[in-house]
């Protein structure tokens, strides 16, 4: 039984952790962290996992404590496992970072994008980029894994087989995302209040949002070269769910696109590529670490569409952490992750 | 291995069956059917399945297919039960109906409330009133079960340990029930389409709803008398969720309720009496095969203020029918159930 | 032309304040005052007043300003009326507080249910309670009006015709009522996040809500005695509107309610007494200075269930404030209120 | 004062229609026609409408009583125009089409798009496309006009200015569209159900959608030439509005974009170009006629990103409508239109 520390589990991805280890035959929730609320049984912020935790309550992160675990999530705002992997690791234990402290290779775009030093650059050579489907080799050695963001997760699965097999103009590629609000995270905002947000459509961080770099990057890794991105974010009236659309430009048309993406999915356990001329619908998804992505050609010409969903609090972040946890400690990659999504 | 077939898979009780059975150890899914949808395989019908079912595909239903099943779910309008129920018992095979064939008793008031004649009054001796918190023993023995109706569920589990301890006035009981958009099913309706229903509220069925006769025999079997009661649902602006409130006036100002409820369902695995002054709220059970249940008395008054809420797709409905068929085949009654609701 | 201020224009309130006086023949908005956003152009903050008000901008509050206008609303928190509304008097200035600091007569109850002293009980002689189709003569002759709060006003509208004709048990009345979520207010709170908020039902406030005294001294004003009440309110997933049930005992069961209704709002524009066997929606009301109404007496019992549905920002807040303007300055009362509702 | 006739009523854009007409103060309904609901009052299939329309229903659609009506608004689907049209014409009645009959000016596209042969080739001369903004002085003498697509409205007031002033690569071009739910209409379709469409993303229609050569139309129109289009249209869970985003890539990037939109819609009383950096909301413009706009060039590049947001039922359909009504009947363009949308 994996001993399993949460950090910040107050937020979104903090509760569904908790939703999906609580069916982990192999993991156990030893101690979960909040400054904010520490003293407070998770079941009394989280009614729906009364019964599934008996008393456990948040309390003041601890080295020592978390130290005793076997990995510690982090489920944290940036900056905060900058602060503690360190010490963590020292202490034996892997760390599985869902914020974006780890993501960009580069401390000095961290740095640019997220207004502050990087704080723990010394580290940065050792954390594992945790998309599986590109990185599962290193991920089973890895002590540091950094989980990818929610629209990152969305827009390389959809893109990466186009760009390792040459056939995308790498001159400039878009993304247009649509994310539900819980990707917006617990914090009280305005922005994110359901009057507000509900019943309405909007895109935001048109100029750049800090999810630019670090698709590029993956981008980048897929295609061998810099790959020119567009970028562009909406808010959607649902709560979960991520829905992108990428365009990119084929250079040859004379590839089957659909045996492409089946070939390069065909040994995922959570990549599902749909039969030609589908519309995936974030829906059919929801609470499940599923991926699913459609390739269409519209009118026969260059430009390529793919369609792929997630949810984006499952493949998009707690899922896939659970999804490396399992890979990181040699157990079937889908112990607790093999649930259906429910629809509707 | 229990065989299991499902009639009448296409609806939303169909695909939640398919939902929950995919995750459950004991059981197999062997035939689904549908007349309108022979021939389309489940999970391109929904695409939450993809990956769960293979290729099942529904079929045309047929007895002697259907006969070869441990048990058979009738997730189906009212009327086709009734017709297919008796041939299957002949058979040896153990019925589960979701559909409000068998919930009463009393087939001529089950005529006038569905507008046609009952048409198995025969079997309505044997067939039990699959609410386990009522009936376990019985449901134990049985061969035929009515699986109880969405409202009626979150009612009768609120007003219960009122009437059963002789509490309440039962001159006058009032359930003021919200339920989610699901509960009208999968058929294309006007009134059901997100552009009506959405961003609105509104009673409806306020002169009779078939659910009053089936409440007011659950609630005459728990007092040992009739039960004058006022039902009143109303359409709210959610996909899943029932919400009862319901409201009686206590004989005796005198008893701890709080405990009386903790005493009556201490040893139920799927009802959930909230800390005093609690308000549940439907998302904490979605999905989820539990009614959780408050219980307040205003001002110190006489009125007793129950709230109590359910996923009328799962306790309300599919779930409390793998919960019976847990319980007729003697596993553990929450096998296939013990996952948390999801939140958010 | 009649020159408005408004205090504490950022809330929603505020911003249906200006949706409807932009429409409104007879009166000009002069100034609008924020503390927090003093500066900003009111159509920075909200958008869909963009072409409507210039460069209008809030301005800190200045008794001086506001005291030139004649006519003054709050769109504040409690309290703040307290403070200014004398001042405003004095200076010969109307003043239409729509927040809660003049609803209730005895300063003492106001205190209770406010968790702080009352800041000008000296005014609550002439304070008038602004619900037009109870107290229109006084509102002509008033300075200083107290908008009913938009549970009061929906549950009152639906109660009065029972009590005034002594037609109702006042032992016991029922209000279940059920509120989207924009009646909590623009401010950032967890509670009120899409995420938190949306796809779900719950009930709060059981143990008692701040409408409730309000409620009670409207229902005993018109039933010339005091009235036992219980009133449930919940919070619902859509942005808009209040459906209110109303449950009461009748005590002489051949009076045709439903004439009695007709009769009562015969002269009234803004309340809509609907067809016998009527289910009002929320969305019928919906941007409208409305109140629909319709009476059911379910199996030709005692009990009568009334069905209430308002907007809670138009008559359950901005609309009837403008309303009480519309009868205070002499103008027809249906200026600038007489647009249909928006559906879908 | 105009004597309006409505062929199609029942439809959402019937009802906004109404709603927009009801507040119009030089037109008048005279008759509304629905073959399915004839008999009905408008008041009890639309209950907003309560108190507008005294007892105005539908009736069979008649000839002669429609040709005494100085204009006829279609709101239909296609082919009912196509059959009716020319007798009004003949009639000397104006005839406005929501619909998509005299869309397309090559009946042979219209015939390939829709399935059918167009029906009335011999009118498509002399129908005009109602889009004030690039064709207000042929509307002024028209006789009968084709009120655009939503789709198309929200994508070409976007794009026309890039394409106009020949800025932008026309090779290939982006509409990336996001659609409330009542653009699918009030017919009863399991899709647009509530349960179906909430909480979930989808795009649909990326092999082809009926939109596609109306703004391809378009955007010749604008450019001089033929312009390569991509248009993926996607269904979004809210009721009204659309939210377009437009890629295109300049040619030119020393042109200022900004102030290139400002001066294209400086005289255009229902475009609005909003200040450089800004994300509108749908809900911004919700039931008003107003198309709002952003121009943004991320990181400096090449690509034009273009935010446009109308309601698809306004501006996108009846209010549109009204609009060219009003220039066709030298009208004050805003009349009936100026009031400001509805938000929160």
């Amino acid at each position: 039984m994996i001993k399993v520390g949460i950090v910040g589990g107050t937020g979104y991805t903090g509760v569904e952790l908790l939703r999906l280890l609580a069916q982990h035959p192999q993991a156990q929730v030893e101690v979960i962290t909040s400054r904010s609320e520490a003293g407070m049984r998770v079941d009394e912020m989280y009614p729906n996992l009364r019964g599934h935790y008996g008393s456990l309550a948040f309390s003041v992160p601890d080295v020592a404590t978390l130290g005793a675990c076997d990995v510690v999530f982090f489920a944290t705002p940036h900056g905060v496992a900058h602060a503690l992997a360190g010490e963590l690791l020292a202490a034996g234990t892997k760390v599985i970072d869902l914020s974006a402290d780890f993501r960009l290779q580069d401390a000095d775009e961290w740095a640019k994008w997220y207004g502050q030093p990087h704080g723990a650059p010394d580290l940065l050579p050792e954390a594992i980029y945790g998309l599986p489907e590109v990185n599962r080799e290193a991920i089973k050695q890895a002590r540091l894994i950094a989980v990818p963001g929610c629209y990152p997760t969305a827009a390389q699965l959809a893109l990466i087989p186009l760009l390792e097999a040459g056939l995308a103009d790498t001159t400039q590629v878009i993304a247009d995302c649509k994310s539900g609000v819980s990707g917006a995270g617990r914090g009280a905002s305005v922005g994110s209040l359901f009057s507000e947000a509900g019943e309405s459509m909007k895109a935001y961080g048109v100029k750049g949002h800090r999810h630019l770099p670090e698709i590029r990057q993956g981008l980048r890794r897929a295609a061998g070269k810099d790959v020119g991105l567009t970028f562009v974010p909406h808010l959607t009236p649902m709560i979960r769910g991520i829905h992108a659309t990428l365009y990119a430009t084929v250079v040859d048309r004379s590839v089957d696109l659909q045996a492409l993406f089946e070939q390069r999915y065909a040994n995922e356990p959570f990549v599902d590529v749909m039969p030609a001329g589908s519309h995936p619908e974030t829906r059919s998804v929801r609470g499940a670490n599923v991926c699913r992505i459609a390739v269409h050609r519209p009118q026969d010409g260059d430009l390529v569409v793919v369609l792929s969903v997630i949810d984006n609090l499952v493949k998009g972040a707690s899922g896939q952490a659970v999804q490396n946890m399992n890979i990181l400690f040699g157990l079937d990659e889908c112990l607790g992750l093999s649930h259906a999504g429910m629809l509707p």
